[in-house]
């Protein structure tokens, strides 16, 4: 079985911190000198020779989109020349596709008028396969655990990881064993876990415990990892920026905000945009920010306190499950994108999660609570000066509104902060200042008139 | 304001039973002779003349997928010489698009297997982007809404139709009334609407209830309805027909097998195939068949027991709240599509549609019950001798795992029948037989042995 092998002469394997260059990957997927992250590099991609024509690399993609190739109508597989091969490449029974990627790039009219930047887009990756932006990286790591001859591939996860393995998993022909937090992740989550036939174990601890028992297992068992320090992750999550760079016309935008969990697509799409610009497909850099729920902030602090000179682990507490983490595996990745790019980091409440979550929505754009945090963050990045109003800004929302029904329920029935905020704090004037964008559901007796009151009532207060 | 007029020569509305061709619809879309549905017909698509040349057209809409242009990009609007206009066609700001259709063909190879029909494949137009196949028409009616100038739309719903019409509404900055029966739609399905910012009323009847309201209340309020009585609705869900057969290179399949509810899908995807054939788009039919619940089958029972004469509303019953109708609206629209394709209508109990979810999941495919009835079918179809091994078969996935995750989580957990069905019955033994997919979730200390042993006593099992 084999993992991950420097068996190209144009991709290879590095460690992040020591630059190492291990000829194959060990099963945990860190460097064995010093345990820090693998990255994949291409060595022959340089700024002076670049190895592609650049609009002739354009022009192939363009062309794939019209074809009936199952890897062409891969919205991840279509970019593959920016992917390190699967080994026998033209061996395409290893190829696990659900026709990934693909994703609409929306207006946001009504948040544009909110933050006061007119060209706001938001790149909606929740309508993946699966409903979140896993899948893009999934297909890719994946095929690489059917290429080695995996029979198990196992992940630890706060849903949305899972719900994808266990997808590509089934549709590969492989078992897969999910391990999640008991209690912390969505009912949606778990369904699709289960539905693809997953050995799912929740475990009495949170995502940062189920991470640390994966780690001791895959040293232990043949079991492929799938989790976010999986490098083969992270070269396929590429493929939304370059997905987003061409529904530009190849025009960078002047910021992308993303949401920050376990920074493993802040790194991915950071690594897509100095790629990008290596290979002369895009001629200037978008500025790339990470907001954080303020709840599970490491990586916030670890710029804003210590100068990203380390990270402190902590206990995560939010709403926003996906990004509930509190010991991010990439945020040296994600750090450096931010220092490459002129990024900027922020953190956002609850409240203000939840307010710009309904802000989406009103556009008739449905996103899961952790993909807010990009308009929220917006928001205090205007007020910053740090986005001006003239400003073309890309939103990545990461997953859909189905991931996560209770939680939008919750919002417009009100009850979503029972009990809490205080009153008389920032986030309790907030919430106040939301209450227009709550719409509960009404329950009426099946009669023609209360119909017609209600409808005459919401009239009269549009 | 407008509702749909017959301005353009080449497309005309006509009823569906007394043929009268009213210049405009009225606001129930009822044919106000007869009070029957009314459908558009195009009255210079002959076979000995048709208005297009085949290849062009193909060669055309297989162009525009490269395009960048927002209707291009939709799955609807690119085939949008078979559409009715929208009033100034050229007039793009009355298109509401969210780019919906570009919906996936997936190959089942283990439902293929347990089926014994080797070509199978599922059209999943729970790909789209509220998550149901809804999308495709709502594309097309909301926009028809907005070009009239109305403020308000609204539709009777068992989830799906209002969770589009209130994503589709908020997108064209219009107001939308969504009328549901009170606990009897999924969490999923109430959240998107509340998030897309619809008045939303949960009646105290069921969905046939609501309809008889809406139906009084369109007549006094100038409310445009967005039921599938609207015949926009049907003719953007057409799309996904010529999408398939697009897909299959224009050789049509030997089968297509629909969940029958309200029936205007099945309406509007024979309406396409027979469309074709006509514009020579394609050489024969496919055999369209209908699948409905066993506890809501007033079609099957229409088809059974009285050859189609006339349909005897029931109170329908059934877990798959999405088909969850006594009163289909287009019964009369499905039986002509039956009868020109010759297809076959089936019905099946609510532990073959359960199984035959958990068996499309296996195939790392998530669908809501709803949609698994067409797999169920096909099993029914197989032992009637209706469709044979040898034939190629595609079923159509109507709506996203993610629209009911309870459903899933009880099934898996094993409660999804508590107290039902009786032993000794057919259902119980199929219950038992359906016992080896259910895989419920282990809860577990964090320890690594208990994770260790709960793999290897799955590894023994697999």
């Amino acid at each position: 079985m084999s993992i991950a092998q420097n068996t190209e002469t144009d991709v290879k394997l590095r460690c992040i911190s020591c630059g190492a260059t291990p000829a194959s990957a060990v099963q945990d997927f860190r460097c064995t000198a010093c345990g820090d992250l693998l990255e994949f590099f291409f060595p022959g991609w340089t700024f002076d020779s670049p190895p592609f024509d650049p609009a002739a690399l354009k022009s192939l993609w363009l062309d794939r989109r019209a074809s009936r190739d199952a890897l062409d109508q891969s919205g991840v597989w279509r970019f593959r020349e920016l992917l390190p091969h699967i080994p026998n490449p033209k061996n395409k029974e290893h190829v696990i596709t659900l026709r990934e990627g693909n994703t609409p790039l929306y207006r946001l009219p009504r948040c544009a008028r909110a933050t006061g930047v007119e060209n706001l887009h938001a790149k909606h990756q929740g309508m993946n396969p699966t409903a979140s932006f896993k899948d893009t990286g999934m297909t890719v790591a994946a095929s690489s655990a059917h290429q080695g001859g995996f029979r198990w591939v196992a992940c630890a996860s706060t849903g949305n990881t899972s719900a994808s393995m266990a997808a590509y998993a089934a549709r590969g022909n492989m078992h897969s064993l999910v391990l999640i937090p008991d209690g912390k992740i969505s009912w949606g989550k778990l369904s699709q876990s289960l539905d693809y036939g997953a050995l799912t174990c929740q475990l009495r601890t949170d995502f940062d415990g189920c991470v640390r028992i994966l780690n001791d297992l895959v040293r232990q068992k043949p079991v492929y990892l799938l989790n976010s320090v999986n490098p083969y992750r992270i070269e396929g999550q590429k493929t939304a920026a370059i997905e987003l760079m061409e529904q530009l016309g190849w025009e960078p935008p002047d910021h992308i905000i993303v949401p920050g969990g376990n920074l493993g697509n802040s790194s991915a799409i950071g690594k897509a945009l100095l790629e990008m610009r290596e290979l002369k497909l895009i001629s200037r850099l978008p500025k790339l920010s990470i907001i954080q729920a303020h709840g599970a902030n490491p990586f916030y602090r670890s710029v804003r306190e210590f100068g990203g000179k380390k990270l402190e682990p902590m206990t995560a507490d939010t709403l926003a499950t996906a990004i509930r983490i509190g010991n991010p595996a990439s945020w040296k990745k994600a750090l450096r994108v931010l220092q490459a790019t002129g990024g900027e980091v922020e953190e956002v409440t609850e409240v203000e999660i939840a307010a710009a979550k309904a802000e989406i929505g009103a556009d008739g754009i449905g996103c899961e609570p952790a993909s807010a945090v990009t308009l929220a963050g917006l928001k205090k990045l205007r007020r910053s000066g740090f986005v001006k109003s003239g400003d073309a800004v890309v939103l990545i929302l990461t997953g859909h509104l189905l991931k996560d029904p209770d939680f939008t329920i919750k919002f417009h029935r009100g009850d979503l902060f029972a009990g809490s905020p205080d009153t008389g704090t920032p986030d309790a004037a907030e919430a106040a200042r939301t209450k227009h964008l709550q719409h509960a559901p009404v329950v009426l007796d099946a009669d023609l008139g209360a119909v017609i009151a209600a409808l005459d009532a919401a009239e009269r207060n549009s």
